[in-house]
């Protein structure tokens, strides 16, 4: 065991300071991995916040983790020293159940363990994440980061990015399809560029008239303010995919009625009730609204592969640990474009 | 043109009462059928009631017509005087738009002619649907109807049947599969033959424990009663296919939790706004919610050959014309099983 530097929140919403943890002593098939950039998600802050019920305190957040490896197990195989690699959403599963097996390690039926929140099958308690200098994974669970992209910006891939990568690959979106991405955040601008690289013609429905520049300058075909009922109404019918990246509760209809026959709105942020969704919104046209939850691992590395081929990385800010309390009152008002990635040298300075 | 006897409401709830209605004059593609049997679906009464807003009165209801044919235009290749055939949802459509050449003329861009109350393209007005001696309708709308099976109880197949099969078939759902129906009425008696017949593990989801028996009888394998939380609870996750056939806005979230990951329940009842769906539901398995309306011609004439090969037919009770209103009455509170049909002899003899 070692003993690192970390910050965490001691109880629900209060500031995150440093705090110290421990990492296991590296096993056979272990990586210990020197964190570089962690990027900040909304749901670490959910998690500060206690937001859904499950946290446990002390919270170490961060699940976008880009480092070097630093030492590898005696059966380590896929990597080696010195090598750029990346941490995500999770860092075992049960390797047994059918979703395992089917590489959908999110909905490991005996509960896959998360990068932090999670009980932690060899320390106890429960896992800590990439706000800290260093962790110890599973092979299993590590990524090959592509040599191409810049380390910092290809942090958010590793949440946002498999977030909208999963569900635009598993509904096979393809060139000239018309694809709409709802919202523009951390999820959605990762959902456009992800789109604009399928060759989709990409249409951003947002709120917000503001956002029109930039969403074209992310590689939007198109932007509909969806205030605009003219708008809305040119569109109805129209598109082949919808990736709807809203983070909280909503009035879905008016996006159902976009779709075209046997079309698919696939939500990815809200996880919270829905507005009353009306039952013929989806008889007329047979259209469907589902959900889905980051991606597997294979498919991780898949969507990791994928930004390497076409050059896909996150809009990001880049901060020092000590500015995490700041980041976040700055994500709570959306101001952030479009994802906060610390720097996790200014951890290891302090 | 001939003038023929009817039954319609003349207003918004009234009592159905005789009236006299024109048809017209055959085409070349047309076939005229003497009307034997009527189906009475729950929409005529709903359109009787003017629930859905958008009743045209005087409201010959009626779309589920098992008749013989009379007479046939001398361009109509396909039938001949004698032949018993069907008349489902729809009369016309476009025949040019996408929906129309995928064989979903449900879906017509330009509106589907339904069998009554659709504006009519041949003598204005709109259209009079099956509770009427005969109709005039282009082969291309007419089903051939298995001779095997019983005129009487094949009338509900013409929209129960379309309705329930459709999503089956379309959804794939094969030998071994757990379905479950949600709802013992007209749509759900039919989901579980259906489901039954293509070699589906069938489980009756209902409120109702004094459902049980019949549903077992009708081919469910076993039944749940969704208020019993145990029951709900003991069954989560392991479904591979839901038709939800609950006719009025409800909770479809303790339903979304019995789908197993990957795996859809798709809603053919209820066209009013749900209770407020969770993400969570969706996103956690990637599930998916979907609708379905009735089906195209072709797939109604599949199922009509499907229910042949595998002796499906409607569980009925033949009323006269005469007893429409008790019949609605007895309808509006779920007492029947499973379907009235119209014996339309006594309408020729009133």
């Amino acid at each position: 065991m070692t003993k690192i530097k970390a910050y965490s929140a001691k109880e629900s919403g209060a500031d995150l300071k440093p705090f110290e943890i421990e990492r296991r002593a590296l096993k056979d098939t272990d990586v210990k991995i020197d964190i570089l950039f962690c990027g900040v998600c909304h749901s670490d802050l959910h998690q500060v916040q206690n937001d859904w019920k499950n946290s446990k305190y002390p919270v170490v957040p961060g699940h976008e983790i880009i480092g070097k490896v630093l030492e590898v197990g005696d059966k380590v195989s896929n990597f080696k020293e010195g090598d750029m690699v990346g941490v995500g959403c999770m860092v075992d599963s049960c390797h047994e159940c059918s979703a395992c097996k089917d590489d959908m390690e999110q909905f490991c039926e005996k509960g896959a363990t998360f990068t932090y929140n999670s009980p932690d099958k060899h320390l106890g308690g429960h896992t800590f994440g990439g706000y800290s200098e260093s962790v110890v994974v599973d092979e299993q669970f590590v990524l090959t980061v592509p040599g191409n992209l810049k380390p910092e910006a290809a942090a958010p891939l590793l949440c946002a990015g498999i977030t909208t990568y999963s569900p635009l690959a598993h509904w096979g979106v393809k060139e000239g399809d018309k694809v709409g991405v709802i919202g523009l955040g951390g999820l959605g601008h990762m959902g456009i560029k992800f789109a604009n690289a399928m060759g989709a013609n990409v249409v951003m429905i947002t709120t917000s008239p503001g956002k029109s520049e930039d969403a074209e300058k992310l590689g939007a075909d198109e932007v509909i303010i969806s205030k605009e009922e003219d708008q809305m109404k040119k569109h109805r019918g129209t598109f082949d995919f919808l990736l709807n990246t809203i983070p909280v509760g909503h009035d879905a209809n008016p996006y159902l009625q976009l779709l075209k026959r046997d079309a698919t709105m696939v939500l990815v942020g809200a996880v919270e009730p829905l507005k009353a969704v009306n039952g013929s919104n989806l008889i007329m046209g047979r259209k469907k609204m589902a959900g889905s939850l980051i991606g597997g691992i294979k498919e991780t590395q898949e969507m990791l592969d994928f930004c390497g081929e076409h050059d896909v990385v996150s809009e990001i800010e880049l901060i020092k640990m000590q500015d995490i309390n700041t980041a976040y009152d700055r994500l709570q008002k959306s101001d952030v474009k479009y994802r906060f990635v610390i720097d996790m040298k200014s951890l290891k300075e302090s």
